[in-house]
């Protein structure tokens, strides 16, 4: 993979969804090349446009299927509603060889979306581990995040914690998260990946009990890099 | 449940470890009424008279085994190591009928103590209710808060997400945390303990790596009745 990360590609799996629309905006914004994917090519070249005109001049989104998105890409990132979240992984896995995949996915499932509930794996990001291999590194990250807040370069009050099967894979993604505006933390191995896709449920509940829209949660206590 | 704070009393079985001391002293401070509980009824004594000396004038605590210290309890809080959980709370269970039980404990399992690991049921709350059956209101609160600080009246930057079996509980839970002079939320159903049991582990993780000894996690964008 190449250091520079404004030769970096990232391929937003699911991007015509409203977090792969933010994080595609605050990426491209921040010099890297961004290709939507999705289930149809047409959808995810009208995402792409979307975006494209909120953005400055001269930067370009591509709009793709999501194999063709993948396939060019340095760093897939899969932002699925979890039902199509299997099916998503499979359909890519064979482009993922020595890449970074981050998987955004917290496995809600209805009605019961404030109560934790994960899959058989012990989390959507340990579930994307057995799909795809270990010749891949997986990270997890911006579950906790209210999505609606990217595509409006506001601030948000929330800290994105990065799980992953690697130290270097999470420190990339971490790149990822500062460059999107937000501040990231190492938060240990995959497995790790339960708490933070979990804590979604926590918040959803929360915003409901406290009438809030956009719970969300900040580390104390320790310095990060970017204060 | 007598509804004045200041007649309730609470037993917190294994309350000569740092987080029972903790405790003990802001409940205590708080008006109620404070069993410690050991499985030697000698050392809990010695730690009831190490806290009572520094309290203020006229204000009382007991020191008794665990099982004489839950007998009389309204509510029961277990502060034991991971590895004394399941034997404290068999040797209590009969005691616990109609009461709430408040465990504070994380499954730690070391080497990998930054690692989640959590137990077949899913958390040691989880754990907990098998043990203790159906008839005693379960809550889990307070994994994730730095206990040397409740011993010394100091700010501690962290809140405390409450679960548990019944929204009575977890907001008599919350309560006891207000008193203790912490933030409380309610985090949902006692499913949701995972979260807050693996987060310790996170928040090792972050101490380790980014040099701190009380990270913490605090609710952003949502209105708390204490704000």
């Amino acid at each position: 993979m190449n250091n520079s990360h404004l030769l970096l590609s990232i391929a937003i799996l699911g991007g015509t969804g409203k977090e792969g629309k933010g994080l595609a905006f605050r990426w491209a914004q921040a010099g890297y090349h961004v290709r939507i994917g999705s289930r149809s090519a047409d959808k995810a070249i009208t995402a792409a446009s979307e975006i494209e005109k909120m953005l400055g001049e001269g930067i370009t989104i591509e709009g793709l299927s999501n194999l063709e998105a993948a396939r060019g890409a340095d760093i897939v990132v899969v932002t699925v509603p979890y039902v199509a979240h299997r099916d998503t992984l499979e359909s890519v896995k064979n482009e993922l060889h020595g890449k970074i995949l981050i998987d955004v996915t917290v496995p809600l499932v209805p009605p019961k979306v404030a109560t934790v509930q994960m899959p058989a794996a012990g989390s959507a990001a340990q579930e994307a581990k057995e799909i795809v291999g270990d010749d891949v590194q997986i990270c997890s990250a911006f579950q906790n995040i209210s999505h609606e807040h990217l595509l409006d370069d506001e601030d948000i009050e929330c800290d994105v914690l990065v799980t992953g099967t690697s130290k270097e894979a999470r420190s990339e993604t971490i790149k990822l998260v500062e460059a999107a505006g937000l501040r990231g933390w190492d938060a240990g191995p995959l497995e790790n990946s339960v708490v933070i896709e979990g804590m979604t449920s926590v918040l959803i509940g929360i915003n409901k009990k406290y009438g809030s829209t956009h719970a969300g949660i900040k580390i104390t206590g320790a310095k990060h890099s970017t204060d």
